[in-house]
């Protein structure tokens, strides 16, 4: 039986896996003192258990340590395995220098979990440059993929549904959506200056005006990307579009921006809590977790 | 010659131990992106160089993951040597479980530390329990002491003082800053009760009550300990106390808090930046820092 030890916010998806898993969720208590230091607690007999732990990594550098300390605990009371099941993972992007002097973090990342963890499961990464996971990963490293999840949500509640990537890197990821959902799709032109700055045009489109549109993201973070689609969807004179985001990171008021600029609704899968999950990731997480036990931890 | 990196809060310190020790310091860039991660740029070609990284841990959750990113980096460009220079080290409290399932920061913080840096130097850690960094530390660690540079202080400032030190377990300490000082002492008693509860009591003694009291406090986080002893110090009618601190942690408004409880005044060394910092360390860093050089990098 597998134990899902999950960090308070996410017990209630580590409840949804553990039962669709046959397993049994713990919480990993954190206590933050005054002065900045971590106090984690497991709270079971771990001996001779194989444990998953469930932390989703939209604020890694506050995470890294207390996720070392539970890993490192977890093995310290005896479980016979740790991997980490990390819905959303970070520090995909900096996969080399991009100038003299720059860590390159993503693959310091990798080793850093490498050294607590058996196994990792992801839910689509930001794969850009790096188009597999084994590229950084030297554990087994196992990455669900969202799309027929979004696809099936999009057929449910927007029929007439006209999907939108944000940018020409995301055309084989949207279309296979698309295809899914057996609807159409256009790609917007994206142009980057900065963290937050962000130019993006809405290409001509008879189907875009006649449908919903329903635009697509990997990661909302700034939401600047997601707030000048909407505006050029306005002024093309489209209907006011769904945005439909896996990673809910929304840093500071992204969320109220992206509806003040009008989206219709804002949905999300509940790779990071927030009140805009409409998507559970439990089942693919949960079996992405057994077949990680059956294949690579059993003796 | 010896590169010195530090974070941007602590360049005015780097410059200054540069400075005695023939070094260079340089900045260590951090930029934090909107969704919680972190960019770290060095500038120099460190090709061959021994690098000491100046770093204060007291956000060590924060900070964890930057320094790991920024000593790694050094090494990818080539440094012979990378050491650490933490004026203030922190998880050095939780040396043991005193409740089943609790995570051992202390030996487990150190492991973190240890597999990025060959050598570790600070100023007089919170050794409770743990009597001696080597304990703790399988990589070369150098404790410099500040007796010293408090007594040398106290001499130079308050001629007339009775030093206080705030428990029991700071007996040894406070006498030995009070002989250093050829000053009277007294000991408090400290009960704590929580994080930020704490009963202190203090002594009968006429020599209090002449003279100007100095409180001597190794770390002030939420400033508890200090405000007792400050309070209980003007119902016992004596005058309104120095507190000398070594390690400036001040978490919220530790530091009004203190004022506004009657101190004379608040003194600390610059272990971590603060507007109360009067007493440097570097010189004393300095010299540990070459001692390191000397007798455990060069071949």
């Amino acid at each position: 039986m597998i134990r899902i030890l999950a960090f308070p916010a996410l017990l209630p998806l580590a409840g949804r896996i553990a039962g669709l898993s046959h397993g049994r969720a713990e919480p990993i208590d954190i206590h933050r003192f005054p002065d900045g230091e971590s106090l984690v607690t497991l709270h079971r007999d771990l001996a001779g258990q194989d444990v998953a732990m469930l932390a989703t990594l939209n604020d890694p550098d506050h995470l890294a340590l207390p996720l070392r300390f539970a890993a490192e605990t977890a093995r310290e009371l005896g479980a016979r395995s740790v991997g980490l099941i990390a819905p959303y993972l970070a520090y995909m992007r900096q996969d080399r220098r991009f100038s003299p002097g720059q860590a390159v973090s993503a693959p310091l990342f990798a080793r850093f979990l490498e050294e607590s963890f058996d196994w990792l499961v992801t839910a689509d990464p930001h794969l850009h440059r790096i188009h597999s996971l084994s590229e950084l990963y030297k554990i087994p490293a196992h990455r669900i993929e969202t799309a027929p999840l979004l696809a099936e949500w999009i057929s449910a509640n927007v029929p007439d549904a006209v999907l939108l990537g944000p940018d020409s890197e995301s055309r084989q990821w949207v279309a296979q959506v698309a295809r899914l959902a057996d609807r159409p799709f256009e790609v917007l032109e994206k142009h980057r200056s900065g963290d937050r700055d962000v130019v993006v045009s809405v290409p001509q489109s008879e189907a875009l005006l006649a449908g919903t549109p329903v635009i697509l993201d990997d990661i909302a973070s700034s939401g600047r990307t997601l707030i000048q689609a909407i505006e050029r969807l306005r002024t093309a004179g489209a209907r006011p579009p769904v945005c439909l985001v896996i990673h809910a990171v929304f840093a500071g008021n992204a969320h109220a921006d992206i509806l003040a600029a009008g989206a219709a609704r804002v949905v999300t899968t509940d790779s990071i809590p927030h009140v805009t999950n409409a998507i559970s990731l439990a089942g693919v997480l949960s079996a992405a977790c057994r077949e990680m036990l059956d294949s690579e931890v059993k003796p």
